[in-house]
């Protein structure tokens, strides 16, 4: 077992420098990493086995036994812990008020082909997903209702920034997340066991809960601004709609998936 | 019928500086004003009655259909019309790409004694909601579901900030909107009918489902880090809770509300 502590307090430190940048999605993608802030999260993710490469803790934050705990985690797993001031914690986050923990993680890089469609009852998958707060609260409601990951489809905002990793609430670490194009999507869905319910604001749908859903059932929610494209909606094996008592059209997309997610879990469970 | 519409194009244009304030909360305040961007939004507002005291047009917008319709009310109730560039659109709104409108309106102060409650049978209740992106879902969740609209309990982000109304997309214009004090709420709430519903993740809750919800049902939500004070949950007629599968103990506030917003639509539409 190595053991790597250090105590970082320039801001200037060239480690501080590499991994502030970790705030912008081409350094992520370049380092193969990303930054999740607060210790609840990254409890969370040593309770699902993952630990950071490395942890900056303010001192305040490495007394609470939580924190021993992932500092323990993190150095038997080879992982660096740095001890290091507010400041720093302010400077890697980008907030005034840091938490006074910052892990940096793996990204991990899922394939449609690593997923096993049968060990979850329910898969969200979004096109074109937008907005980083409706990604990370996706994840988020994709836990909670038993999920087994989010699937996206086509170009969407990155999951691994700051504030899709916030919003996850730390489902980012329990959710499995894959990044696909329609066209290999429809064919691998194709491939085995799974229905596909589109939530589609068009013509021919049913009312989401007039419909019996079979376990796999992967819930399809189209862009923010433009749903999804026909084409997708019609490959879906259903097309539902949830009641709109009044003058908007649309759910947010999150809110239409959570809506969605629930029925199909109170399904199962009745 | 007075018919006022000029044209601006200089970004130093004192009209132009005064509304463009109206992106910080005390000159929103100051000025009884806020600022709504897009067509769509603006139509839905001029649906149900509500025109804007300024409403400015980028040339491409000004020829819209729906636009005409919107200038000739904007006009025939008083307000004024501004042709104005692209860039003083972005100037106001904040936005490097903005809408082609964008309407000041009146920011109506509604009380809870302006209510009536029997108007609609959900309402939702949120206590000191922090993010803006929440609140306008939260309005928009309360359109589709029939709610007759939110009340904000405590320091609450502004529901009349950009980012709010925006979430919005046009239910700040449809569903009521109430700030109020718990204090002044519990009194009114049992001064007539009305089941107060909590979302609780603490001890003595019913599974969401179980309960039969009476209406007008309040669903009262809690902040979205904390959670409801113990005392407003005791004081609710129950508390619920949705059945959480994952390592998650809770969800997105704005989440929340809508799952259980449709398990009360549902139960009165079977």
């Amino acid at each position: 077992m190595t053991h790597r502590r250090s105590r970082i307090e320039s801001l200037s430190n060239p480690l501080v420098k590499r991994m502030r940048l970790l705030r912008e999605k081409r350094h992520r993608r370049a380092e193969g990493l990303f930054l999740a802030e607060g210790l609840r999260i990254a409890t969370e993710a040593r309770e699902a086995g993952i630990l950071p490469r490395w942890l900056f803790l303010a001192e305040e934050g490495a007394a609470h036994p939580l924190a021993r705990a992932l500092i323990d985690a993190t150095l038997a797993s080879g992982g660096e812990v740095i001890d290091t001031t507010p400041a720093i914690l302010s400077k890697l986050s980008g907030k005034d008020n840091p938490q006074t923990v910052v892990g940096i993680y793996a990204e991990p890089r899922t394939a449609l082909s690593d997923l096993d469609r049968d060990a979850a009852p329910i898969w969200l998958v979004a096109e074109r997903l937008r907005d980083p707060g409706n990604l990370g609260t996706m994840l988020r409601t994709g836990d909670a209702v038993g999920a087994g990951g989010l699937i996206l489809l086509g170009e969407s905002t990155d999951p691994y920034g700051v504030e899709a990793v916030r919003a996850s609430m730390g489902a980012i670490f329990t959710q499995r997340l894959v990044q696909a194009e329609w066209d290999e999507f429809l064919p691998w869905l194709r491939s085995g066991r799974g229905e596909l319910v589109a939530t589609w604001l068009g013509d021919d749908t049913k009312d989401y809960q007039a419909v019996h859903y079979a376990a796999p059932t992967f819930i399809l929610i189209g862009n923010e601004s433009q749903g999804l494209p026909q084409a997708y909606a019609e490959a879906a094996d259903v097309r539902v709609k949830m009641p709109m008592m009044g003058k908007a059209d649309s759910l947010n997309a999150a809110v239409a998936a959570a809506v969605m997610a629930y029925e199909v879990l109170n399904q199962q469970r009745s």
